[in-house]
């Protein structure tokens, strides 16, 4: 992570900006100095949330701003633009929105749920995921993967910071920066670099096992990257 | 974990014992008193790699035994069997063990590499895995998944422990019990219930992105679960 970015304020569009992952994400990439724009089918809504946020934010220096509009505005607003929306919809959601030329980072995981436990959905015979689908739906967005492992109830928490790592996999160097710089907003320390897109068919998933460690443990589980002490 | 279980001494086949994550995995659980018989296509060279193993643990008090046999022999010498195969010729091998009422700790990784990097290899088009495919092949095994993700370079070096979880799926909690109890041989901790054994295709394909991540950060990485400070 360079000093550049270390210190680049970026406006993040959230989609899906009002349910509790893209409501977390956006407070945490505010409360450290990011302003974000919570999108939502009704602006009404998002700005509702938006003052929610902002509310919280009163007190803490350095942080960013939030407002709320509909979902095509707020990517409108912003260069960046997390989708953090349900996977039920997603493929028409994504084509219907404003994509082109935005860093588009998607969070989404499609997870299904039966009387086993939560489980991936098998997308494109087990060639795709969500990102993908995103990657392919919007050619002139550079989309990235990343915020897939992060529980949403520590991320309204007030914790500091989460106690995990946020693994960011896409096919531009530039996109994935974007996405590494802003994981300091939420773990405290820059993202990691964990490859090409196509490995969202492993991030995605992995929020299943770690379900399932939270059903067992009574817990809220993350993962940390191990051996990466230097980076 | 309960008293027992830690105590429980286990003799475990290493099937693939010749190999790098057969070795070292077999030499982590010898080095905290567990007996090993390291399986191979030809005795003459499992009995090489035990030779190497028991010298290696001549100063250890309380390390268990290590021996060499072809792969059959090893698995009826054992009540526990590690598969740590190459997924090439995997499904053939393990047709043909004499696997019935054995617990089978499968930690083998379907993976593919082209100029993109690893990726997991699609298994059942999508609904499918390795340790899946052993369930299948061998109806009277008790097969779990775990041990995928931790790297052979580490389990073969001089650390006390490995700072990293093991994650364990499967679906008999009898099962997951001594892949649990074995994974405190190689972390220092017991492993991680990380629920059914379908999940297995996430385990699997993950070690691609931590291959990613080795390459990127010129380490060996790891992945620990976060918290779970109280388990």
């Amino acid at each position: 992570m360079t000093e550049t970015s270390e210190t680049t304020r970026y406006t993040v569009a959230v989609i899906g900006g009002t349910g509790p992952q893209g409501k977390g994400l956006g407070y945490r990439f505010a409360r450290h100095g990011h302003d974000i724009v919570l999108g939502s089918r009704a602006a009404e809504k998002a700005e509702v949330v938006a003052t929610e946020v902002n509310d919280r934010l009163a007190d803490v220096a350095g942080a960013g701003t939030a407002r709320g509009l509909a979902n095509a505005d707020a990517v409108a607003a912003a260069d960046v633009v997390l989708l953090a929306v349900p996977y039920d919809g997603h493929d028409e959601l994504v084509a219907s929105l404003p994509l082109a030329g935005k860093t588009v980072i998607s969070c989404v995981n499609p997870l299904a749920f039966d009387k086993r436990g939560a489980h991936g959905k098998v997308i494109n015979n087990g060639e795709g995921s969500a990102a993908e689908s995103a990657a392919e739906l919007q050619p002139e967005a550079t989309v990235v993967g990343a915020f897939h492992n992060v529980a949403a109830p520590a991320l309204w928490s007030e914790d500091e910071f989460l106690d995990e790592d946020v693994i960011v996999v896409g096919d531009s160097v530039e996109g994935k920066q974007v996405a590494i710089d802003l994981a300091a907003s939420v773990t405290g320390r820059p993202g990691v670099d964990g490859g090409k897109l196509r490995l969202a068919r492993v991030l995605e998933p992995f929020t299943a096992v770690l379900i399932s460690i939270n059903r067992k443990y009574k817990t809220h589980s993350g993962i940390r990257v191990t051996g990466l002490d230097a980076h």
